[in-house]
């Protein structure tokens, strides 16, 4: 199930970069914060000094996070998240990392301005400040790598967003794409965040799937839009369509469009290899060869494939990644290395673990 | 789980009804057959008089039939599919259903002319003769219930088509909609047939979706433009991108298409009402919600759901069917009601059984 | 999926018989309060006159009752527990069925009493009368048949008791076992009931088994020795070891126990196979084959496989029920049937839906 | 979804201990034997010089190994079986562990000699020599780690055995039970093997649990009954219930027997946790709480839960493992780290991956 991490060296600190982060873990019991606190367990520039967690403070970080051999690792307690603010002002950490839900940490953050003040570096996984206020830069490295580098606030986007986004990058930035984009993406029970509820139990959702939010519902499809009008420097409407699939965790995206020129499939697979040629967790499919979300599992990866139809007037462009790693966690690593200087890939791997 | 079928009372065989079919199910150990199996068992106005299964010939058919309760049944002998062909020939039976494989029925009926030539209806699950060839009628009631009514050769239509093209019929029928029609279907594993294989085994596919044959490759795409372009009198293009999700059976299809005059939701939610208000198996879900396969487990309804974006300009319609129902065995008993001039709904339940 | 209910012919009344129940569904919204709406609406010999949910009260029926093709039937409308008191005392309906959660039932008849007192018949899901207190009957009809048939107030048994007392029913009649018995089983999760939490939401059950409450702790363990031990005549001590697995219904129980003396593989087949010669409901694996749940879903039957082993000195029996049919609402209406002296396979099903 | 291995340093090969192993696996497109190169290729003192595979001989090792980032890795070569006794005889490899099933590894090695010959080491994943045929050692670390230490040629225990056997050892090494031992056991479907067959395919398992080759026909419960009876010294005779379920992996064992004397829970409960105080792959759970499968999913862990029912007469206890991990390769690992001297915990993991 699981495969060594890409780099164990310690990030060798060089120039300006620390040899070493502190990091306190908001909202650490929910997927995404777990997902976190394992990643950042096992980054070997990371050392995590705090864990927050409303439902689990005062209990052992061991019961939260299930599976931990927590004999053999220190554990950092698990605290209240209104206890972080103290810990932030006496500069007990540096590094604060939000897993929070929506409209929570911005909450938290107004009523406790040094935890929102004091840490160097803060990272958001919540959708709150994705729209740029407050100095938050958006964590896509793939389509903003030099913002991130110097930024101090960041807003890591959302699981649906990264993967329909990275689908279409190459076409997009290159303007070969009319608006409207017809989104289609599946996802992972995981995606709907840990409080339980009868519409994610297992009864309910086993055997089954189904369409929700559709069309321009979700704050996602806005995100999308939003994200790819300014890397297009054009308006680019899109329906959004998300389905719930009775898997934990994975997501599946697909996206058409009308080509602006006609564009054939061979082109297409070639401007897509040689925009992604660099990116460490970027793999384009050969032709005929589609994502599937096993091969990304507990990867930070995201697989994209590419062609055109109907003699090239239309674009297909499909992308899978695991929505707690790429599409939360692993991302927020990768963007956290960036922001900090070190090799981007330092502490995440880019192998799925399929079974 | 199951509820009671809509009508149990016998077709009265006023006029020219026949007061009962006597059927020949070819092809019964696959899902498809044992689904028409049970659902023949279960007809008041039909006989089932042999089953045949190359697999399971000379066995008890309660062994192939797991579940059934084969003490309290009277089960027809399983035999050799060769041995229909004496049986057709003496008589026997009057309906076959073939629920062969693509290629396999076509091909045992060039092997056995009296097999092909001797029942008085012949219903043919796969996609052999969904061309038209040899004087096979497209068995999609909604769009061709006269045509059915007086057929005696039918070819029962796919799984996907049959959902994609519910989904849109209305628009289609009226002329709304430009090509190319942007289609992303989901399918549980069972649309996959019955034989074991590697790709289809437990272990690769839970926790797991992927996309496979996306764009014009699978030939469910083919056979969607074909009648589509038939029903709109026009050329249809589209790309149809099909997904395998990690659940026994169901089918959700979103179709996205350019509207070639503003519409509004109201407008499109009202036209679909009123095409489908006669419809015994049809359900136009109100507007904001959405198809889930649960609703229409074991069911022969298909669920539809449709609204307009991006001021009018872009139709966004949905569909969920059982695959094996709807899609396959239910769809063909619906039709031999149709040919047989019995109540549509003999032996057929709307009812779904969600857990 | 579905498949014929075994006799649709209306009870024919004659005798003392009623031709017709008027039946109030308390708990309506739980599984096995959704799985007896079901089987009640379709009996021939039921009118569901009344569903009360606290949670759906006020709500079209349709709406809780996913899949169910609301435009077909004539559904009762869903009210407040506590309206079935007036309802009750004006005679609206003559037959209670409470599918309310353990101690609930027992608090609302404390609280309203016409409601405990008014119905002819009054049938309990929940654990509470399980006891025998207050004039209730233990209604498991291969034990207790004869007390059923003039029962009044009726408790029906729970899931695992069901399945684990019908596998070692006739060892234990026969006085051929020596406690204790070592009982242990699987269960769906429906069996957890439809409250939406942590521990039964899809993510946290997918792809996990686990054990709970193992030993002597599970009130389900206590209702079994009880029972074991009224058969037996002796006290029948027991472990009982439960264990969760990712399915949404069905159970496996697998008991061992010591033989008072040896007996042969084939002398405890046919004891078994005689016991259960004219049981309906119970199916007696040959030699060889095991129990599985796909064969039961949906099903009210109770499949049932035994063997000895070291040399006749240890006995291994094992069933397969469908929790929600046979381990609660199929048995419900198997009572409910012995009670109106009906026919007792009345709009009840024991073939399984596999798929 | 991963967690960095315990160890990463490279082993120091002080002494005799070789600095590094070069390792052939053969078999390695199976289940285990893909688990089996994910931890060598992530071993830091394993060079993975050869994977054969019949099936898979000739294509790149990348699209066998289904996730892993192919780019990223210097992945070997995948051969025929038969083309590795060449690189035998030439010394290319120093350690061949064979993950082919029953019966092939002994048929294939009487074909090639050189391939049983050559190796300093052989580790065998099937159950072809835990009789010790041939001087292969068994190897489980925790019953007879001194065995191991010296040994090179050794049978790698079962999965069902591991996991039972860890449950009971501390009481059969004390002399605590008497048989027979009544065992009941789940196994996700990667314990069937990786041949795609009807049986294990998701449409036929999905939503269902069932009992299998119950009693005392499986071989696991020969091969438990045998290395159990050579712990306790007598001879220890046991009923072995396996149970599949629709899961990918991981395996939950229960155990009872009767005790000799009265033992207290505590009493129990301390003894489990001295025997394995020092054990880095066992955990002994709190009183009261039980195993799951997904807190050592992908883990080398075995968790263990015991305790005493009945005044002290019945011994209940419980364990939980990956199959595919402590119960094939990664307990092969662990093995393989012993016999070369190195820290046993070497390229391992304690901790599980739940989601």
């Amino acid at each position: 199930m699981t495969l060594a991490v890409s780099s164990r060296s310690r990030p060798s600190g060089t120039g300006s970069a620390p040899a070493q982060a502190r990091v306190a873990v908001l909202g650490a019991s929910g997927y995404s914060g777990l997902e976190l606190a394992r990643l950042a367990l096992a980054h070997p520039g990371l050392e995590v000094v705090a864990l927050a967690s409303r439902e689990h403070a005062g209990h052992p970080a061991g019961e939260m996070i299930v599976g931990l051999d927590a004999d053999t690792r220190r554990l950092p307690p698990v605290v209240e998240p209104t206890a972080l603010a103290e810990s932030a002002a006496a500069g007990e950490f540096d590094t604060l990392v939000s897993c929070l839900p929506h409209g929570a940490w911005r909450a938290l953050a107004a009523e406790l301005p040094p935890l929102a003040r004091s840490p160097k570096r803060i990272i958001d996984l919540s959708a709150d400040r994705r729209d740029g206020s407050d100095g938050y830069v958006y964590g896509l490295p793939e389509a903003f790598r030099g913002e991130i580098a110097g930024a101090t606030r960041l807003a890591n986007p959302g699981c649906y967003p990264t993967a329909a986004t990275l689908a279409v990058l190459p076409g997009v930035e290159s303007g070969w794409l009319e608006g409207p984009l017809y989104v289609s993406a599946l996802s992972g029970v995981s995606g709907a965040g840990r409080a339980g509820s009868l519409r994610t139990s297992f009864v309910e959702l086993e055997g089954g799937a189904s369409i929700y939010r559709a069309g321009t519902e979700h704050a996602h499809g806005k995100e999308m839009t939003a994200q790819l009008s300014r890397i297009a420097g054009t308006p680019m409407p899109l329906s959004f369509v998300p389905h719930l699939v009775p898997m934990a965790r994975g997501i599946v995206a697909t996206v058409h469009a009308k080509l602006s020129r006609p564009v054939s499939p061979g082109e297409a697979y070639s401007l897509w290899c040689e925009r992604y040629a660099g990116e460490p967790f970027v793999r384009v499919l050969e032709p005929g060869t589609w994502p599937e979300t096993r091969a990304v599992r507990g990867s930070n990866r995201c697989d994209v494939a590419v062609t055109t139809l109907h003699g090239g007037e239309t674009l297909l462009a499909t992308a899978a990644i695991d929505n707690l790693v790429k599409g939360a966690a692993g991302q927020a690593i990768q963007n956290l290395n960036l922001m900090l200087g070190w090799p981007e890939t330092t502490g995440l791997t880019a192998d799925g673990s399929p079974w």
